[in-house]
């Protein structure tokens, strides 16, 4: 397939049966798509349809994940997975994980009958958000044969993994057969950006060098809460403006570490009255970086400001780790001749992170990985006017189909 | 009466009758006495026995302030008035207005037949705090004539304050009656300071030569709500990160600014999730200080750092006023007097200002006033650990007692 016309064609299929997809949802109105809900069933016929016009018999594996296997007529042909995810968080946008599942069906479509030395796996994964058990990644952990200590984790109603994968229809005796088996030579994820990066720099993709690691942090300034009336500056023991100086010394030193990013989302000043000067604020840090040295060398770094804030103003500051994610850096070769595809269809290559978690963390710590981001109108995702551009669409249908064709070369001279 | 026993005893007797008003409580256990709660009559019953024991006839007007007249022998008399609350704010201490309404009944007890050239109206005012009816000063208002305007304010139950009279037992038709009419000379006031500046300068009593102005202000900074770790520190519009850089300069203006005190009591990110950028931050801001000018510069001051901070960061700044009081200076002449024996019993007169709203306030907009301040250990009040020393208060019999001879000796003079 090489004709423009067709091209674009398929990019407007593939954002038909995202819409199609999209329709399949727990909530009227809105999109909200959990772990094996029963609109799921819905989303993989749309899929199933898909596939069989194209001689693929698509199933679902024990764990609920989608998925669509394309046989190379070689018969030692290693495997490449294509995958993202199908669920989503509650009143989403019709793109984040469902793009990159449809995509790689669109792909298989451009293919034809165009022989290949690799079998393709297609998989869309039946959660990665964490919405309803809290653990993310359900699906690409059944790949990649880790799901089973999760089986008895529950959601708020009570109910486990493993019920939810009965009440679903589907046999949770056969999970270890979900794990994907073979020789894999890689994966490959394309999704959308989910942030304001591409459409800042006018480009339709982006080459994703590695999913940033990510600390989490509660954070506690203590003082004494006094009369604001009475109480003369120079007699304070204010913790809201000791936590001011460190939200903004934390922007400071994001801003001048390149790629670093830190937030303070949440904030909270006790007794938090107007006439009452702060004794005690509560709030978050989060901190992420492609590199776990530039993160946790930041994190030493706010700590001990921390620490100099509280000494100077006569406050205690406190901390305590909620969450540690070490970097996810996307498999050197795999990526270097995914941008190699990028510049041959005329799109920088300039490698960028994921400040995102992905089902490519999870994947990329067992076989090599690669993944393609979509420009984010907006910078906006999981929400409902989360939206992509039919050009970035067809951009990454020739982007990957000519991936494809440059790995079927790789592969051939091996 | 000059022998120190005596002076000792009698601020033993002060604070004793203080834990007598303490008893008397709407909530078992805490120190709660809102605006003509039953337990008030209790408390006037306390005060009327030692009023009794000076041959002084106490009574309640009709805005439920306790009230004793020691009249002069000099037919064309003035009156000096001498008073503070019994009311308190819920879960209160025991010396917060009542120990300035008690210190007025042992000066008088300290005088015993000593010859004034003026009369002493002793007033134990109603209501100063504002807890019932969210409007405060009720007390006072009665006494200068300006409480009729309020009558019909409502409780969180829907009482008004003309109900609450008439469940009170009292006659809300003679409110006039409550206006302290003829020639008053002026109004003294002692309290205890609620604040951390006479314990921090070792010293017993301060002079307070006026109370605060106030500003309270709700403000606004609006950015716009992002992923915490797709979204580059550049591409941020952190509503959070300007509201802290705001609360800095508040802090830095009013700790340049002599007299100022600058507080950011309440702060509140939206959405305030830890891996979210606030996209909006709403903050109180509490600005006081003894001179209007000072205080209105200050803020105009604050309000154009908003702006600039805004224009910088690309966020939307808007500010509401939410509360506007003058400062009410006290009487040169009378706080020079206090001063002055201050000063001869041993006690530095250096002036200090009232960052908290009393009486003397609503008062000293009609007659001449003068208030001191007794020191508060730790700064604490609105608190059951509020507290005070007897020593203090000692010193502010034997203060008070000279600043009535002081003043006899002036009014002679007239």
């Amino acid at each position: 397939m090489t004709m423009t016309s067709e091209w674009t064609e398929l990019a407007g299929r593939t954002l038909a049966c995202c819409a199609d997809i999209a329709a399949c949802s727990e909530v009227p109105g809105q999109i909200t798509r959990t772990f094996l809900c029963a609109p799921m069933h819905d989303a993989h016929a749309r899929l199933d349809a898909w596939a069989a016009s194209l001689g693929l018999q698509a199933r679902e594996d024990a764990a609920g994940n989608w998925r669509a296997t394309r046989r190379s007529t070689n018969p030692t042909a290693r495997t490449l997975v294509i995958g993202s995810h199908l669920d989503s968080v509650p009143n989403a946008g019709a793109y984040d994980g469902v793009l990159g599942v449809v995509l790689g069906l669109a792909l298989l479509d451009a293919l034809g009958d165009t022989p290949l030395p690799y079998h393709v796996e297609l998989v869309g994964f039946s959660e990665e958000e964490g919405v309803r058990f809290g653990v993310p990644f359900i699906g690409s952990r059944a790949l990649v044969g880790t799901a089973g200590e999760l089986l008895d984790v529950a959601d708020a109603g009570g109910r486990t993994v493993a019920q939810a994968i009965a009440d679903y229809g589907l046999d949770v005796g056969r999970l270890d057969e979900a794990r994907l088996t073979g020789d894999v030579l890689g994966y490959l994820e394309m999704h959308i950006e989910q942030g304001p990066v591409l459409e800042a720099e006018g480009r339709s993709l982006g080459l994703v060098e590695a999913i940033a690691g990510q600390s989490r942090l509660n954070l506690t300034f203590a003082g004494k809460a006094n009369h604001a009336g009475t109480t003369p500056m120079h007699l304070r023991r204010d913790a809201l403006t000791g936590a001011s100086a460190l939200v903004l010394a934390a922007e400071t030193l994001a801003r001048n570490t390149p790629g670093l990013v830190a937030t303070v989302g949440s904030l909270t000043p006790l007794p938090g009255a107007s006439n009452v000067i702060p004794g005690e604020v509560h709030l978050t840090l989060d901190l992420r970086h492609a590199r776990d040295e530039v993160r946790l060398g930041a994190l030493d770094q706010l700590l001990t400001v921390g620490d100099g804030i509280a000494r100077e103003r006569g406050l205690t500051f406190t901390h305590e780790l909620r969450m540690e994610e070490h970097a996810t850096p996307m498999d050197p070769a795999l990526t270097a001749l995914l941008g190699e595809a990028m510049r041959a269809e005329g799109h920088p290559a300039s490698p960028m992170v994921s400040g995102a978690g992905h089902d490519a963390m999870l994947v990329g710590q067992v076989w090599p990985a690669a993944m393609l981001f979509l420009r984010s109108p907006g910078g906006l995702s999981h929400h409902p006017d989360e939206s992509v551009l039919e050009e970035d669409v067809e951009a990454a249908l020739r982007t990957s189909a000519r991936f494809l064709r440059l790995l079927a070369e790789r592969e051939e001279a091996r």
